[in-house]
């Protein structure tokens, strides 16, 4: 449906302050050759690069650290049929630095769930991209 | 987050229960090499696979048609921090049969936007995965 005049593109400004918005967004990725989406809980950093708080071990951190992905957040109405969409695309990345992950451990990303250790990854704001449905 | 014992798998039905509740979902495939996904509205046929109504010259019937795609629909309740999402992984394929094109003209998925032509497109329920956050 989203792909004609009744949509408004969005500027990067726009796109990060509506981001900002919403607690929950979609990393897009490909797992075992097939496009993969999983809805994760985020928080954006000062460059609007998109942080995630999740397990060290975890599937996700396996799949897509070091690997260009999307991530998708949104907002609709589906009674008034208007809403808003932001992808970010840009490479993810496991925050390795000590520091940093002493940063994002104390003012980064919650998890919705308990975790014993933390990962953060970073996936880079290289590419954002929004439209509003008017 | 979404990755330990927090989570409770869903079984299809359930799945496909929880999808027909939502008017939108997400296509997640690939553009230009890239992870891409678009939210449709969709409605769901009799075996539970995908419908999308879109143009025909389309940027994403162009990406999609005879592409093994995944689908995505969720809800989440931020404050309760629970919810469920649930994927559908299979070919999406442009639908060619005159009869079967003339079927979802008269009962099938509607479109947010206004389109002149309509293409349908149907994302087999290949694989039909989701999980309860609790």
């Amino acid at each position: 449906m989203f792909q004609n005049e009744a949509f408004r593109a969005l500027d990067r400004e726009e796109c990060v302050r509506l981001l900002a918005k919403v607690p929950v967004g979609r990393v897009v990725y490909t797992r075992h050759a097939l496009p993969a989406v999983l809805p994760v809980n985020f928080s954006l950093d000062t460059d609007a690069s998109v942080l995630l708080r999740t397990s060290p071990g975890s599937d996700l951190v396996r799949a897509i650290d070091g690997v260009v992905v999307a991530f998708e957040a949104d907002e609709f109405d589906a009674a008034a049929r208007s809403g808003w969409s932001v992808v970010v695309t840009g490479r993810a990345s496991v925050v390795t630095d000590p520091a940093e992950h002493e940063r994002l451990s104390q003012s980064g990303p919650t998890s919705w769930m308990p975790l014993r250790d933390a990962a953060f990854v970073r996936i880079e704001s290289e590419m954002v991209t929004g439209r509003e449905l008017r």
